[in-house]
C-alpha cells in the first residue's frame, strides 16, 4: 500500500513540499488542506493587489486547486482547517469550514506548513470594524475594497516594516492620506542609520506622514467603527481605517498542542532535514525556526524564498530523501516608491550578538557610468569582521539594480569571502548598465581600509 | 633622491597605475605620456558619444591633465608619444606630437600601458576617406561629425562584436541606414546559439541589416571617398561610410622593439605582479597577456575593468608592493536597443579547450513576479562541468537586471561553486524586483539535472 501524506497549509512551503514529494515518488498519496479559500498565492504581492497594480486576486495564484489536483495529482482542499494532530494514532482532524463537518485523516507522514499570522495586539478597539490585516488573499480583498472605495480616506498603518511601507506606498498612490506609526525610533532599524533616514525622506516627499517612536495604544471607535487612534504620547489622530502590520507570529498552535518542540518566538523546532521532534512529522516555512547560515544559531526570518526552499526539502525527504536546509541569510529587497532597499546577512547588532567584532563601511556610487544619462546612486553598507575582513552583512538603497548587488554579497557571504577578495571580483561593466568600478568594488575597497588584522 | 617613474599611456591602466603609486608613495616622481589629446577617458562610452547620448567629449573624461598634474601630483602630457625604450640606459624617448621635438626621459621604473588599437585589414580602399575606427576620443569626434551631419546616410559596420553592435544601435537611433557585416556565421559566437539569434532578431526589428558569414574584401571608392563595399560573396553594397570594428590588437610594438617577451596575439607577457620580462618594466591593460582565472592559462580579454585593476596593481608594485592580479573571467555586459546581454567565464568551446567536459543548460524565466506588471524574460545559459557540476561560465540575455545576475555567477565561479550550491543561495525576492524563484536558482536547478558524477 502506498504511503499517506497529509500536508497542512497550501501556500509556498506546503505546496512546494507536496509538488516535490509527488515528483520524486508518484505513488505517494498526498492531500493538502488549506484553511483559506486560496492555495499557492503570492502573499508578497498582496500590497500591489491592494494598490491595483495587480487587478484580480486570481493573478496572485500560480496553481489552482484544480491544477494541483488534476495536473500534479495532489488533491488540495481549501476552507479545510486542520484542528488536531493525534500523534499516537497518526491522525489529523480536519474541519470543512463551509459545512462544519469534521473528518479524521490517517497519515504516515505529516507536513506542517501553517505559516505565520499578523500579530493582533490586545489594545482597546482592536475588534472595531475598519481594523485590517494583510496576510491572506481574503485580507487583501477586504483591504482593497476600502482603499478603492469612493471618497477621500485617511489610513493609519501600525508598524513600519516591509508590509507597512509597501502598503503605505500603494495607499498613497491610491489617493489616501497615510500615517505610519512606528514604535521604534527609526524605520527598518536593522539598516544603516542613514539608510533609515533616506527611507523616511522618500515617504515624506510623497506625503506619507511618519510618526516615529510612537506605538498605538488604543483604536478609537464610534458605533463599533474605527474613528481614529490614540498613540503612546496620548495624542489622538482621526482615521477611517487602521492596518495592523506590527509583525507576524508563527502559527504553531497545532504543533504545540501535539507536543512538538517549539523554539524562537514559538516557531516549530526542526532539524536540517525539516523534521520536527516527531520523526513522522515535518514542518517548513514561516511556522518553523531556522538556522542562520552565518552563525549557525537559531533564527526566525519568515520569507517566501525560504518557505519554498524548505518546502522542497521537506517534500524530498518525506519521499525518502535526505536533503538538508543550509540556513538563511535573510536576503531581502523591497521598494518604497522609487527607492529600492535590499539587505542580506547580519546587521551590526546581530554581528555583535553573534560574537563578531564588526566594522562598518558605507559608500555612495552611481549605478552606471557617471557620464551616461540616468545614473542613480547606490548606497552600500558593508558589515564585516574587523580582524579578518570576512563579509558578514550588506545593505543597500538606491536604484532597482541594488537587488543584483545584494545578491552578489549574499553569494560572497555564503562562500565566506573577505572584502579583499570581493574587491578582486571580475564584474561586468558597460556605461549604460554599470560603472567601471562597480559600487560593489568601491564598497569592498573602502571596507578593506578598516580591516585591522 | 626620489625614484623616477615613467608611465606610457594615460587611460584606464596607465592612470590607475600612476594614481595608485603616488597614493602609496607620494615621494615618487611620476610622469604620464599620452599619445592622444585626452587622458582618462571612458573609451567604452564612445558609442554613446557618437549617438549623442553623451553630448561633449569632455563628459567622457574623468580626470583632466590639470587635475592629474595639480591635484594628484602626477604631471600628465597629452600628444606625447613614447617612441623608444632604451633598457640598458633606462631611458624613454618621447616625441611631442605638437612640435615634433624629441626628448629622453630617464626612469627607475617604467609602466607600459599602451592599450590596444583597432585592426586595420589590408584590403583595397582601406585608406579611403570615410573609413572610420572607434577607439580614441578623436575617433569618436570624427565619427560623430559624420553621423550627425545633415542628410540621410548609409553606414556599413565591418564586424559584429560589441563595438559594432553598440555603434549600430546608436547610428540607427540617429537615423542612419545601418548594415553589419560579420565574417562569422553568427553574432557573438561565444554565446549560446539561441542568444545570438535573439540579438540578430533585435537588430532586424530595429531595421539594422545584418550580413552573416560575410567579410568585406574591398572598400569601394570614388575620388578617394568611400562609395561602398564588396563583400566576400562578390556582392557590392553602396555606403557613405564604413566603420571598421573587426577587433583590436595589443599596441606592443614599443615593448617588442625593446626586446620584451610577447605572448598571445602579440600581447606583452607579464607575471602576476604585472612585471614584464624586464624587472624594471611593468605593463598593464589592453596591451598585456592575462591569466584566465578558471584555467590559469593565458588569455587576451581587453576590458576596461581589467585595465583598471591591473593598473592599480602595477601602481602598488612600482611603489614597492607585491600585489598580484588574480586573472580574468571576462565578465561583460552590453545592450543592443532594449536587449541586455551579459556573460562571464568560459564559453562551451573554451571549456572544452581547457579540458573540461562541459554540460549546458538554458532556461527562460521572468525577471520579477509573473503577476507583477512589466516582467521581462531573462534567458540564462549555464556552462558547467558535467561530472562535478562546478560552474564554468554563464551567459544571459533579457532585461537590464541580467547584469546583476551575471555578477552573481561571476562570484560563484570565483568561489568554485557547483550548480547545486548555487541552487541553495539565499537570494532576494520582492514581486516588483525579482521572482521568488530567481532565474539564477531556476538555471542552477535545471543544470543540476544534467550533472552525472
Amino acid at each position: 500500500m502506498s504511503e499517506k501524506i497529509i500536508i497542512i497549509g497550501g501556500t509556498a512551503a506546503g505546496l512546494s513540499a507536496a509538488s516535490k514529494a509527488k515528483r520524486v515518488n508518484p505513488d505517494l498519496e498526498i492531500q493538502v488542506f488549506e484553511k483559506t479559500g486560496y492555495i499557492s498565492y503570492g502573499a508578497c504581492g498582496l500590497p500591489y493587489f491592494v494598490g491595483d497594480m495587480i487587478r484580480e486576486p486570481e493573478e496572485l495564484v500560480s496553481l489552482t486547486v484544480e491544477q494541483m489536483t488534476n495536473k500534479r495529482g495532489v488533491p488540495a482542499f481549501t476552507h479545510h482547517e486542520a484542528v488536531k494532530i493525534d500523534r499516537s494514532r497518526k491522525m489529523v482532524t480536519v474541519v470543512n469550514l463551509d459545512n462544519g463537518q469534521e473528518q479524521e485523516h490517517p497519515y504516515d507522514k505529516l507536513v506542517i506548513a501553517t505559516g505565520a499570522r499578523p500579530i493582533r495586539p490586545q489594545i482597546p478597539g482592536i475588534g472595531a470594524e475598519g481594523v485590517y490585516y494583510l496576510r491572506t488573499v481574503e485580507d487583501g480583498i477586504r483591504l482593497k475594497a476600502v482603499v478603492k472605495a469612493e471618497g477621500k480616506k485617511k489610513a493609519i498603518i501600525a508598524g513600519g516594516g516591509f508590509i507597512g511601507l509597501e502598503v503605505a506606498e500603494e495607499m498613497a498612490l491610491s489617493g489616501l492620506e497615510v500615517h505610519i506609526y512606528e514604535k521604534l525610533p527609526r524605520l527598518l532599524p536593522f539598516l544603516d542609520e542613514g539608510f533609515s533616514e533616506a527611507v523616511l525622506e522618500t515617504l515624506k516627499e510623497r506625503g506619507v506622514q511618519v510618526h516615529l517612536g510612537m506605538g498605538i495604544e488604543e483604536i478609537l471607535e464610534t458605533d463599533g467603527k474605527v474613528s481614529g487612534v490614540r498613540s503612546s504620547d496620548g495624542a489622538e489622530e482621526k482615521a477611517d481605517l487602521v492596518l495592523m502590520s506590527i509583525g507576524v507570529t508563527p502559527s504553531s498552535e497545532l504543533a504545540q498542542e501535539a507536543g512538538l518542540e517549539l523554539g524562537l518566538k514559538g516557531a516549530i523546532v526542526v532539524n536540517d532535514e525539516m523534521q520536527t521532534s516527531d520523526p513522522c512529522i515535518y514542518a517548513c516555512g514561516d511556522c518553523v525556526q531556522m538556522k542562520n547560515r552565518i552563525t549557525g544559531g537559531p533564527a526566525y526570518v519568515p520569507l517566501g524564498t525560504t518557505a519554498n526552499k524548505q518546502g522542497r526539502i521537506a517534500g524530498d525527504n518525506i519521499a525518502g530523501g535526505h536533503e538538508t536546509f543550509k540556513g538563511v541569510l535573510g536576503s531581502m529587497v523591497t521598494k518604497v516608491f522609487d527607492l529600492y532597499i535590499g539587505a542580506t546577512g547580519l546587521s551590526v547588532l546581530q554581528a555583535e550578538e553573534a560574537g563578531f567584532e564588526p566594522a562598518v563601511s558605507v559608500v555612495t556610487k552611481g549605478d552606471r557610468a557617471s557620464y551616461y544619462p540616468g545614473s542613480r546612486d547606490n548606497r552600500i553598507c558593508l558589515i564585516f569582521d574587523r580582524k579578518t575582513g570576512r563579509l558578514l552583512g550588506a545593505q543597500g538603497i538606491g536604484s532597482e539594480s541594488i537587488a543584483g548587488r545584494i545578491n552578489v554579497f549574499a553569494t560572497a557571504i555564503t562562500c565566506g569571502m573577505t572584502v579583499a577578495e570581493i574587491n578582486e571580483l571580475d564584474l561586468v561593466y558597460a556605461p549604460p548598465v554599470a560603472p567601471v568600478y562597480d559600487p560593489i568594488l568601491i564598497a569592498a575597497s573602502q571596507a578593506m581600509k578598516k580591516v585591522k588584522p
